[in-house]
């Protein structure tokens, strides 16, 4: 088994308001999805943030978002194809440029919220966001959420040479295609800790998992999405990552 | 001689409201300063204002401000010194990501507005411009006001490792020290294109001008400000220009 | 034939950018709908603009909008109904205040860009930005599209008792059922200033106009919308005004 | 004795950022300082925030800043007179409407941080904000800091109408004057619950203070201004309450 990644939203806090416990999770984590101003994080926030990724040998992702702060980048915005493009240079620029004054660089990309899931809906949004990348800089993989089926993504990606990382949820029901069930269904969101680090353990395996109508969903993800929002989301990435570095332990 | 370069305020525009003959001007130039997002310029004009320069030849530098919108970028702000560092890093890197994406790079700083004011004022925060880039990337010059002694901001500027490019003002009347004297106060301002070509050329010559105490003031500058805000100042730049060659030419 | 209001968005300028003829267009104009921060007027432009009405003894209307100055208020974002309500409250209200330091008041509402086409599209949309009028001030007017068949939005305006004016534009193409033919398609905008005129007076006599398919389009209209983007345009204001004016003289 | 009335900040949240305990302190406070949008406080936490003050029984405050989100009003910034005047009519007549919509109006008015600082450090801008406050309506107090000679303040009120509301610190330190202590000399926040519950009795009761030099400073104080940021601080303004009760009753 390759190690499957645990990657965080972070730096989303703004100006004088906090938001996660970033410091707490940063030690568990691979990858930090760190916000560009958009829907959080401001110049010096970022700073800082990229500073604690840093020195937790963290990975830094740019997520950038719509230019939505109230809404946090979470509500859809009718943005053209070449907006999305613009909007991902310039935030993704803004990352880099902080994180260039401390000798580092950006090293993937994540869009955020509304932005991300527009671009898993719609395949001509996902177009100009592998685009948008490919111009900026093809080493950088995107990482979108894994599906049943992610030949069309992959196509797309090949042709533009860039990479994907495929992301899952521990903490999510999945329908049968592989999407999330949605927040507003009984059931779409696991709480108890136990259930949480054994789909974590079964995604880290390649082993399918049970989607929502009861059939085999097996997933392919190179990274898992983890949550530093309160005490008990923190405890649930530490156990996750002793349960992973357990297994990856011959 | 040396070459007088000159440069000019660009991409001041914002998202439905348009603001200077940018496409007028940017033949006539050597400097772009192009602004990046905090007092005008979103990424999609960023990005038009980006492809206009390199097809015209024309160096492009990051005009980072104030976050200030609505005031333009003119109303100083009492920002820390570490804000100072991180919203320049902020909006040089955003500049540089558009510029990526064309296959270019951001090529020196020139702070706008108040930002410009406020450095030229202050040590302490002319200190953390120059940091702020020495730590980006200390290949890149800063553009700042010619004065009579420019010998504290040189020391600093030595400190870092950062280059200088001092710049003068065609028309504008300065004071004996060599700041421009106040828009407020008659005669700041030169409108007669004659005198505003006269002026240029003295300074491309490096004799001296005449302060406004009739004191004779010699400036060192390696570049003229110059403006593309309408068809009589776009016309003025095209005359300096031609003024310039002439002269140049042996 | 009762007196058919003219309508014209105004105050769209923003800090240092102009946009529009205010000064020239409104005294021409009966209704002038004023931006409200959101997409377009800072509280400075808002002062003069108002001043500007209250000169030429025209009623201020509200012109609210998403939250959305770099795409002037021009894109569709997902917004619950009761953040709809919020905004407009905010905005209108705000507007209000500049006003009664000018001993004056908001009259009625207009919903800009996207936020007029969503609520002409979406029902439950509509229903949000009356109720948001009721619990305001029942005794302003909701500006909106005439249709053929006005009947759906006059029956959810009476639940709330609030007032509909409807509006017409003499410079656009309907569609049968009373919709204005996409700007994409040709001979979407009329541009001959006869042809503009001639729909005018069409419209103020309750005659029908000819639709796309070259049905006959009857349309109640209470205002007929203008523009003061340009010369040409304010012209064309001039000329339906004086045509209108002729008209109405026995 | 005069009720000693209790003001709070409160309504500080943004978007999806929470500050403050407002649910927690609202029953034990008289007057809430209501954020507009400035630098906290969007249309929807001032729905929520006003509609719990109304259920409260508190008073609804005002409380406009300059336009620094990200600097949470903390940061001076350069507007002339008439800026200060256009954002305060904006932003209380933006509350207002949020009022309105509930059947509440704005009833006094107090600036937030930079823009209080520099009311209280420059004539000509306490000058703004009253001249402002009295075109909008005169019947709003505005809340300013209770110095040992309030006469220069008090004049000038007087020439517009418009009333004053003095405030007093309970947890902080004084200089002779009747400026509050920098925050960043020692001594200058009071912690210890007993100290501050000390001051504000003796504020209540019109005895004179200790100052820091050792000498008597008697403030005239309508109000006490209070802090919901924690939970030791809300027990702090309970115990507060209550000491005030106490000592009301006969």
């Amino acid at each position: 088994m390759s190690r499957l990644l645990l990657n965080c939203d972070i730096g989303e806090s703004y100006g004088n308001w906090t938001l996660g416990l970033d410091a707490q999770v940063m030690p568990f984590i691979d990858c930090a999805n760190i916000a560009c101003g958009y829907h959080a994080g401001d110049p010096s926030i970022m700073r800082k943030t990229v500073s604690l990724a840093l020195s937790n040998d963290v990975r830094i992702g740019a997520h950038p978002a719509y230019p939505d702060l109230v809404g946090f980048g979470r509500r859809s915005m009718a943005c053209t194809p070449q907006e999305i493009q613009d909007l991902l240079h310039y935030q993704i620029g803004a990352l880099d440029g902080i994180c260039r004054a401390q000798g580092a660089r950006v090293s993937y990309v994540k869009p955020h919220g509304a932005l991300y899931n527009d671009m898993m809906a719609n395949p001509q949004q996902l177009r100009s966001v592998i685009q948008a990348i490919a111009a900026y800089d093809r080493g950088l993989p995107l990482m979108l959420l894994a599906m049943r089926d992610n030949s069309a993504a992959q196509a797309l990606a090949d042709e533009f040479g860039v990479t994907l990382w495929f992301e899952a949820f521990a903490d999510r029901a999945y329908d049968p295609e592989g999407r999330l069930v949605s927040r507003q269904l009984p059931g779409a969101v696991h709480h108890e800790p136990q259930r949480i680090i054994e789909q974590a353990l079964t995604i880290a395996r390649g082993n399918p998992l049970t989607a929502s109508d009861g059939s085999a969903l097996r997933l392919h993800a190179d990274t898992l999405c983890v949550h530093g929002d309160n005490a008990s989301s923190v405890e649930a990435v530490q156990r996750i990552r002793e349960a992973l570095d357990r297994q990856a332990t011959p």
